[in-house]
């Protein structure tokens, strides 16, 4: 019997080995040469799986059309963890692919009582304004909200209601119920609409997601090779490693204390990363003997999943560090002085990125 | 424990004051001398109960908007039972009703293997050349397909799952799967769509129906009443008796010997009609003696529902033929002659209302 991971519960961090077995998902790192300029992400196994990518490299390499499809459910600010997705479909977007970004206004209505106007604003200023100035190209992307998707799109995720099964549902999300029967045939229309006859017809798609998002996954390619109306090619999928909390743990939006957020000031964020878990050892003399436990260091995350780009530095970083020659307080000092410069960096792109927004959403 | 009753199962004729009993349903008896000019459904109890119809005739007296609504599975030929529907819809339409018929085509997709196209080709060629033959003025009649429903059709029917539990899907269908959870919410948007906000908001609307197809009439005023983005009256509804098979037993669009088609041909109809179960005695002699059954006689029910107009004269043949002064081969001479020229004239209207119906379809 497989486990079931629960999209909507609590995110089951570590232990990707064994999942990646139960769920049939398939290593990334033999791909990962074949990737024009591998994004960081990438190099360093964060992203450390996937289902089908192949099919992505082949259009990369041939040149021809493919998407890359992600959902957001918009939540308190948008911060590090945020800023891996982003980082992936700004990757995928220079790679060529077609980009699609839907906000889950429906779901979020649906499984969280947020009202449309609320996931809107959150939506707009959290995310979008900071894709664009992490380096998104806002002019050729999909951006929509479910509940402004077109006539076809919905009744495409009323129709896909044939080709799954209660059970199945119930198989996938443990139990199932009217809220979340809508959100998960709404989503598989979101994941299946860069296929649409309208936009194309099949090609390959693929949807950067954690591990806890592949039932979603499974039940979009399963209505994909079921659906009788077109042909849908299965989309692909690629799954990263979360981003644990600053205090080790999970990084949640309503724990201010657990995240770094993109518009934190930036001594504020610094204050934060004093306060960080560490693998260090609690005394100078131990750590000079003993080294860092890095598995352990959620400092050292931060710099692997965001702050240091130069594989080089990271790699004598992480040999000091676990040979005991760098004490946690300096690495911590490492991370506050990248982090600064980040966020003032990124604070100053973010206005010019409003105005791009607002012109972007007052052509679309 | 309320008896469960399934709209998509087998139709339970009769039995109708026990209903109106176990659903909540009220007499329309009393309320019929309201009306002005009631059609005979109504002064015969053919349409026998009512849910709030009396907020209907409150909108007819003070000549307020109000708005009458009904669905269509488009399934087999257009026959006496589907012209029972269409006398109410053009009723409604005489007494100031906006008129609202959604072709289900999304619920006959999923729940009937329907391709979408064979749906359409059904609701056109049979329901709605019909509907105007038989006096349906389709300029402002709001007639349209669930899959080609606006964005905010669609979304409404999705938030409408926050306001409904599994539980009580499964009470009122028996079971659930995601093809009847789909159809329900999908059809609860069609009954509220002339409440929304773009169509003017709240106002009475009135659902015609038979008993078997209460269950929804319920879902749809539960909803109505906790939806928490707008307000909504809750719909009133009508009840309407079924006519049986021309055998007895169910009409069944599977069995064209059970119904007469307002396509047939007049001398095929008058053939079906021969054949037709009565409720008169075996013997010439018995009948003179004893009567006619006329709660057993479908030829009755076709002229009461359907081919005599007048009341005076309709209850001369009821107590001619209860009486024994009429035999069954005299009353069925009676039908097949109103039959012939029923449909010789409806069927040259329906020549004038295929034009009428290609000008409106053309134009909406």
């Amino acid at each position: 019997m497989q486990e079931n991971i629960d999209p909507w519960g609590d995110v089951q961090a570590g232990d990707y080995d064994r999942k990646m077995e139960d769920f049939g998902i398939d290593p990334m790192e033999p791909l990962v040469d074949r990737l024009p300029k591998p994004h960081k992400l990438f190099r360093r196994d964060i992203v450390y799986g996937h289902r089908d990518f192949g099919r992505i490299l082949n259009a990369v390499e041939n040149g021809s059309p493919f998407a890359m499809m992600t959902g957001l459910m918009p939540s308190g600010q948008f911060h590090f963890g945020h800023k891996m997705v982003a980082d992936q479909i700004i990757y995928h977007q220079e790679l060529g692919a077609e980009v699609y970004v839907a906000v889950a206004d429906i779901e979020s209505y649906l499984t969280r009582d947020m009202p449309l106007e609320e996931a809107r604003e959150f939506a707009v200023e959290q995310y979008l304004t900071n894709y664009i100035a992490l380096g998104l190209e806002p002019e050729n992307v999909n951006f929509y909200f479910q509940s402004e998707g077109s006539t076809n799109y919905h009744t495409m995720s009323k129709l896909f209601a044939r080709n799954v099964t209660q059970n199945e549902v119930e198989a996938v999300y443990g139990d199932v119920d009217p809220e979340k029967l809508t959100s998960a045939l709404t989503q598989v229309a979101d994941i299946l609409q860069p296929q649409f006859e309208e936009r194309g017809g099949p090609k390959p798609v693929v949807v950067p997601v954690g591990t806890d998002q592949d039932p979603h996954i499974r039940l979009a390619r399963d209505i994909a090779s079921r659906f009788s109306g077109q042909d849908f090619a299965k989309p692909a999928s690629t799954y990263h490693k979360f981003m644990r909390g600053l205090q080790g743990g999970k990084m949640s939006s309503s724990d201010p204390n657990s995240y770094i957020a993109l518009t934190d000031d930036p001594e504020e964020a610094c204050e934060k990363i004093d306060r960080a878990k560490t693998g260090g050892k609690q005394s100078r003399e131990a750590q000079r003997k003993h080294g860092a436990d890095i598995e352990e260091d959620v400092v050292f995350e931060l710099l692997a999943f965001h702050l240091i780009d130069d594989d080089e530095r990271l790699r004598e970083i992480h040999r000091q560090y676990s040979e005991g020659e760098m004490l946690s307080g300096e690495l911590k000092e490492i991370a506050k002085e990248e982090m600064r410069s980040f966020l003032r960096e990124h604070q100053e792109r973010r206005e010019e990125a409003h105005e791009r927004m607002q012109e972007f959403l007052a052509r679309s």
